[in-house]
This record gives C-alpha cells, sequence and structure tokens, in this order.
C-alpha cells in the first residue's frame, strides 16, 4: 500500500485533434534540425534527461506511486533503469553508431565487377509517435526506451501518455521541456499528447506527418492501432511489443539438482509487480515424474507467500479475476494454490495443472493473463513438449532450465524455444530485461509486430533510421561521412 | 527483333491450390534443415546454381530474348550479373555474414549495470514467397537477388515465376532442381509456381507457412498484394520493390561544363531496355537559363537517335502508348522529341517539358510511364527545386548533377534528394544497381514498401533473419556461436 495520500489524482486530458495536430507540427518543425544534430548534441539531451529523472527522483517516485501502486522501491529501481538506458543510447551516439556509414570503394572495368563509389549512410525517418506502457511508468513511458531511441537515432518524438498515470506524464514531460530549452535542442523535438478515449491514438498514428509509430501495450490495443495504420494512405513502420506468456521449460537436471531454489525464484518472477510484465512466466512445462510432482508443491507453495499489492487499474484487476476465475472452473484443470481471489485483498497468486492434450486442445488455455497466474503444463516426452510450445507460438521470452548438456532431446527442446522466442534464457528468469547491445526484446508474431526489432537495448534505435546509399558523393558530402547534411 | 524463331512459345501453366500447397510444404520440409545448413553447404549450392546459369547460357538466353524481347547482348550481360550475385551471397556466406553474433559478456552486480551474459544470433524466417519481375528474366526472377539472398539467409524459397517468360523460368526452375540434387541440399529448398491470374499470388501470400515475400513489379500489383498480407492472420513481412520515377537534378554547374556528354548519357538511359528499368530516369529538373536550352534541346535530339526494341509484353506497350498520349496531350506540357508512337514501330522516346506550377499541380504528371518516357520540370529557384522533389516523393533514386561545391544552395538540394531516396547518385545514371555491401535499392513510399530494407546488395539478406538474444546460454551452445542448431 502506498505512503502517497498527501497527492492529489490529476485527471486524464483528452487532447483536441487540435492539439496533436499542433504536437506533430511541432516535432515536423524540429525534426529537420534534429535530423542534422551531430553526437555531441543529441547525446548532451540524453543526458540532460536522465539527470532530470535523477534530480527530480522523490516527488516522481511519491507521485508514480500513487498512481501506479508498484511500490516505491520497484519505482526508484526503474528510475535508475531508465536513466541508465538514456546514458546508454548517449554513449552509443558518442561512439557514432547512428552515423556509422559502409563504404564500397569504386572498382574499375565494366559491371558486375566494376562498381561506382559507395557509402552508405543512415537517415532518421521523421516524427515517431510513441505509445507509453501502463506497466513501467518510467522505463516504458515519458522517457523509456522508445522516445531514447528515437531521439538518439535524430527523430523527434511524440509521446502518447498513458491514462493510468497522467500526473507521473506531465511531471516527466515538464521536466523534459525544460531539458530540452537547457540543451537548446528544438522545441519540439518532444511532445505529448494524452488521452484515455481511443481516438486520441487514431488520429495521431493517422497524421501524414508521422513517419514511425512504437507502442508497447495489449494484443488487443496493438492489433487496433495497426489496422487503422493499416488504413492510412502512407505506410508507416508500426513496431509494437504486444506481450506474452513466456513459458518457463523445466527440463529434468535443473529440477533434481535445484529444484527448491528454483521454485522460489519462479513463485518470485510470477508475482513480482504483481504479475504485470510483458516477461511474466505464464506457463510452466515440466515432464511428469516424481520430482516434477515434489517441485510443483513447492512453486505453489512459494506462490501462496508471496506479497502483492494493488494492480495498476480496477479494469486489468477485473480482467485478472476473471481470466483466473475462467481458469480455475476449467473442468480440465486442476487449481494448486490455496488463496481465493476476494475484492478487499490485493490479487492472490494463481496457479493451475492442466495435461498436454487440453493445453493442445483449449487455445483459451494459453491466452496472457495479465498479473500473477501460472499455468503448470505436464508432458511425457520430448515430442510433446514440443508440441506444446509450437502450440504457444510467438513468445517474447522461452526459459530452459537444465539444458547444460548437449544431447539430441535437449538440442530439440533448445530448437523449439528459438523457433518461437525473441528471447531463449538458460538461467534466471525472464522479468527484468538487460539494456545492452546484444538485447532483443521482441518475439514472432503474436508476441510483436516486427519481429526483426527490438524495443529494449541499444540495437532499438535502428528501428528509426533508414538507409541511403551516396553513390559517387562529391569530396564536400563524402567528407562528412555519417554526419546528416 | 530477335534471331529466336526457332523457339516454341510455352503457354503459362495456372498452378492450382494443391500444386501451390504442395510447394509450401516442401518448402516447409526443407526450412529445418536449410536453416541448420553450414556456410560451405549453403555458398556451394549459391555457386553451384550460377555456374548451372552460365552452362547454359547459350539456350538460356535465347529463350530469354523471345519471350522478353530484350536482346542478347543485354540479356548476355544480365546473366553475368546474376551469377556474380549469386558468388557474392556465396563470399558473404563463407565470411559468415548470417552466422554474425552480438556478444555481450555478463557484468557483476545489480541491474541496471549488472547484467547476465548474452549472445545475439540471427535465425532464418522460414518459407519466403518470391514474386519474380518481367524486365530482368535473370536478375530479378528465378534466381535473382531475391532467391539468392533468402538462401544465403537460411530460408526456402517458393518462386511465383512472371507470366512474361514462362519458358525461361521453367529452364532456370529446371537447371536449378538439378543443382540442389547435386549439392545434396533439401529438394524444396526452391520450389516454383506459376500463373497469369491474381489467385495463384494471393494463394500463395496467404500460405500460413509463408514467412516473408519478396515483390519486385509495379505499384498496383504491390499495393493489391499488400494487402492481401494485411489480411492474414499471422502477418508477415512484405519486401516490395514497386518503382519511381528516378528525378534527376542537372544543376548549373554541370550543363555548363559538359552539357553535351550529359544528354546523351541521359538519352541512353531513358532509351535503355526501351526504359524498362525500375530505376529509368522519368523527369530531369533543370534552372531556367540558356545553356539549360540548348542542353534540352541536345537531350531531344540524342532521345531522337535512340534505338529501341518491343516491349516486355502488349500490355506494357498499350499502357506506355496511352501514358505518353497523356502526356502529349496534356495543356500545359509541350512535346519535344519528334517521334510519333505507331503501332507498326518500337516505343519512341519522348520528352516533354513542363512548368514548376503545372507539375506541382498535376499529380497525374507525376505518375511513372514504364517505357522511354521522361518529362523536363524547369525551376526558378532552389526552394522550386526542392518543392519539385517532395511533390514527386519516395524514389528509389535522385541523381544530382553538379554538386562538386559545397554552397547552401547545393546542400539543400541535396538534403531534399536524401530525404526522398534509397540512392542518391552524384554522377551517372541511375540504371545500374551494382550488387555490393553498401548498395541501397529501396526508397521511402511508394517507391518500396519497407524503405529501411534493400532487394539488390549483401544487406538484402538481412531481411529473411530475425534476431535471437541468448541468455546465459550453456557452453555447448555458446561454443556454436551463430551456427544454426
Amino acid at each position: 500500500m502506498s505512503d502517497n495520500e498527501g497527492i492529489t489524482p490529476v485527471p486524464v486530458q483528452e487532447s483536441t485533434f487540435a492539439q496533436i495536430d499542433a504536437a506533430v507540427n511541432a516535432a515536423l518543425q524540429a525534426a529537420e534540425q534534429w535530423a542534422a544534430s551531430g553526437g555531441a548534441q543529441r547525446s548532451g539531451l540524453l543526458r540532460e534527461l536522465a539527470s532530470a529523472l535523477e534530480a527530480g527522483r522523490e516527488r516522481l517516485v511519491a507521485l508514480a506511486d500513487a498512481e501506479s501502486h508498484l511500490g516505491a522501491g520497484r519505482l526508484s529501481g526503474e528510475l535508475d533503469r531508465t536513466a541508465y538506458q538514456l546514458r546508454a543510447f548517449a554513449d552509443a551516439v558518442d561512439a557514432g553508431e547512428p552515423y556509422a556509414v559502409i563504404y564500397d570503394p569504386a572498382v574499375a572495368g565494366a559491371p558486375p565487377a566494376g562498381r561506382p563509389r559507395l557509402l552508405r549512410v543512415a537517415v532518421p525517418l521523421g516524427p515517431v509517435a510513441m505509445f507509453a506502457a501502463s506497466n513501467f511508468p518510467f522505463a516504458f513511458s515519458v522517457l523509456g526506451g522508445d522516445t531514447a531511441s528515437a531521439l538518439a537515432a535524430g527523430c523527434p518524438v511524440v509521446v502518447k501518455a498513458h491514462p493510468a498515470h497522467p500526473g507521473l506524464s506531465n511531471a516527466v514531460f515538464d521536466l523534459a521541456v525544460e531539458a530540452v530549452r537547457r540543451c537548446g535542442a528544438p522545441p519540439g523535438v518532444i511532445g505529448m499528447v494524452s488521452g484515455a478515449s481511443r481516438e486520441v491514438g487514431v488520429h495521431l498514428v493517422r497524421h501524414p506527418d508521422i513517419a514511425a509509430v512504437a507502442f508497447t501495450g495489449s494484443h488487443r490495443g496493438g492489433v487496433a492501432l495497426q489496422k487503422e495504420i493499416n488504413a492510412r494512405e502512407t505506410p508507416i513502420p508500426f513496431f509494437g511489443e504486444l506481450g506474452s506468456i513466456n513459458p518457463i521449460v523445466a527440463l529434468p537436471p535443473a529440477l533434481e539438482t535445484q529444484g527448491e531454489a528454483l521454485a522460489t525464484a519462479l513463485a518470485a518472477s510470477i508475482a513480482q509487480g504483481c504479475g504485470q510484465f510483458c516477461t511474466s512466466p505464464g506457463v510452466l512445462i515440466v515432464h511428469r515424474n516424481a520430482t516434477t510432482d515434489r517441485f510443483i508443491r513447492q512453486l505453489a507453495e512459494a506462490m501462496d507467500a508471496q506479497n502483492t499489492h494493488a494492480m495498476l487499474t480496477p479494469a486489468m484487476r477485473a480482467n485478472f479475476d476473471e481470466g483466473v476465475a475462467r481458469l480455475n472452473l476449467h473442468p480440465e484443470a486442476r487449481r494448486l494454490t490455496a488463496g481465493e481471489q476476494t475484492p478487499d485483498r490485493h490479487p492472490v497468486p494463481n496457479l493451475v495443472a492442466i495435461g498436454t492434450e487440453a493445453f493442445l486442445r483449449h487455445p483459451e488455455l494459453r491466452e496472457e493473463i495479465f498479473g500473477p497466474s501460472c499455468v503448470v503444463v505436464t508432458v511425457d516426452s520430448t515430442q510433446a513438449l514440443q508440441q506444446v510450445l509450437a502450440a504457444i507460438g510467438g513468445s517474447l521470452t522461452v526459459t530452459v532450465w537444465g539444458a547444460d548438456n548437449e544431447d539430441a532431446d535437449t538440442a530439440a527442446v533448445v530448437r523449439s524455444a528459438i523457433r518461437i522466442a525473441g528471447r531463449v534464457l538458460f538461467a534466471g528468469v525472464p522479468t527484468g530485461v538487460a539494456v545492452t547491445r546484444a538485447q532483443h526484446h521482441g518475439g514472432p508474431w503474436p508476441a510483436s509486430t516486427q519481429p526483426q526489432t527490438t524495443s529494449v537495448g541499444l540495437m532499438a534505435m535502428h528501428r528509426f533510421l533508414r538507409p541511403v546509399a551516396l553513390q559517387a558523393p562529391p569530396g564536400w558530402l563524402a567528407a562528412r561521412r555519417g554526419m546528416p547534411l
């Protein structure tokens, strides 16, 4: 429960179409100057934004906690991660990442071997519409990874604030506006619109001057936005991260040697942030045997012992209660945890067991339930395990515990995991996504709309850049290397 | 005219839905084995395909000429380019391009700085549907760049043969089947379907086991396919190259010093292959002055002196005649070339002059006319020139002659060119696209559907790969580096 009774709730402002048009227009006005900005200017702004977040920590964390119930500890850590991320992109910009070129010298003679000099540079796409998520009020919101990577790439950003944390969004945006002013960056480089209605987002993504859309949210919301974007006269890329059920495969060697520790770690991961993570583990796949039986009992007990907090919004709580009730009442499911969901208590972690056949036959058992819920599927063979993974399909993550020995069965499971996932873990839990160069956060559909791109990590920047080949460029242009004009 | 009277025309076979399903199913059966293939196996097949084309040169070029009228010299050169391209991808595979990894070692400590070990690898998407183009019967057809890059990436290919050259498609496919057999590659790694009806292509791109679509063709055809792909239950990427009018900007310094040579080169580029190139120059932008007047006269004379040949299909000829008649009869256009289009002669190069205002006011004057046609737009200022480029919009190429001196006006023009193009040339003509690492063939919409990707050059391979981050991989898996399982 939060200590923030002193904070007055802020109503969600519905931006008018004129306000949205003005924000996009300001972004468009800023686009040329920001595209032409050098590394020092871009990294300067990114670092200034990181410092501004840190300087405002106390007030921002209190605001975030009052609106999200995620707890001051977690939110302060998330603020750290967000500042770290802004600085990581600043470092990448300083190292020349958005200005990197490929150079092919001319080769004398006739084609196909003979060729002119070619210098491949990258140019920013233009104004990016960025949809903030509810569940990471710092890291996937106003100054989160999408904003940081777009700014690093040289693109202005128009944020669509999430209506679950309007007060925090306003506060962070105000800090951003001040940072932009202090850095002398063009004022339209970060804009914000808000609204709880569908119309605000639709008007934004249909605006002809928006060049790309980044989104983190629900499957339903993402599909609806994609449909609007498909109806545009000029197509633009839609980078949507739509969540998944993130299977955990616990192979026998792992359970035999470290079952108890894994049960504890998994229970904590399922309950973390009240299960409100895109990477929250929603299904556990185990082979049928006595070790497994013990592990599942340990897991259920550890889940019963978890403390949770209020969910982000009452609507999410209602969805969770409905999803869990559907699972628990399913004729082929057997509940393993003891706790009951009651309106006067925070959500209680929920675990049910389902057989392979039932899981394969009932697609509704594979749907994401946003909150602390997990399904255990028991399999009798590697082949059945592979079928279960294939039925789950596109996932942000798959975790495979106990894959230390290279044998045919393990390789087959890993192959099945790679086929459906953007990230495959062999230790630890999927919640928590490191911000680094090798990170990839985006799996095959329906986990994300563009599985070849990532929304976390340094490669996220490349979503907002487009290559241009300069053929036989004059000396003054070639001398700029990848620096924009 | 061709020397191929001995060649019997081959009718276009309409693949049945069962045949299409069988081809996709064979590709799916081959997918796992081909994805797991090492560099030697992939490059071995690519080199075998190149050699097979060369060994069959005499017969293939005769077949291609009989069906396309493009001439034996050009077609033999195109076969060379196609073999060169297959070997260039083989070299890239041997150098490890599809197996390249990004590695981030673990960092001790708490997040965000602390992190697990991450190895980012790339995995093939799966079966690719590849739509052959009419205008490059070798280089953008059965064994063209899309097929070569997909095979290099580890993806099987189902070719949709172009109905304009069915005999050649069958002959090349037969050689490919033999090469696949000789190499011991899985039989389904290259499949082919054919048909002149819309239904064949639609059934192919809607097949649930097709993972990506590559297409080179008309705007209308591309838009129709995109619509079908958008209606799939599972979205897949559509890499469509839809052509453009490829503006040439001739700045005064170029015309003053080398006007006559440029007029000759441009006339040849406009008439080359009877204007049937995606990169054929369809609009020339010049400043109004006496030097320009002389240049345009020289260009018109050089165009009148060009020899052409029959177009690829009677339908294309009809479209060309209609487009040219619309231009020539336009009340604000003035015809500069002398030749008339008559049914008993090959197409005659056509040049018309249009003022800036009229060009900006009439979108129909900016539409691509596939064939030897060009429009001259005369401008009075750099700003007007920029407006003309902006009105043209997304283009595969923009050529800027006379940009050797860095001054504000030149920089402004180059900036406008970069904004709308995938490739900006500063010398030479846009027809002819070098196959190299720095190449980028794909401009902003409507030139291509995914402007961040290229259909020519080594980076084309990355359209068919998807990153996967392996977190804390076990030793045996990490030791494979990027080698697929």
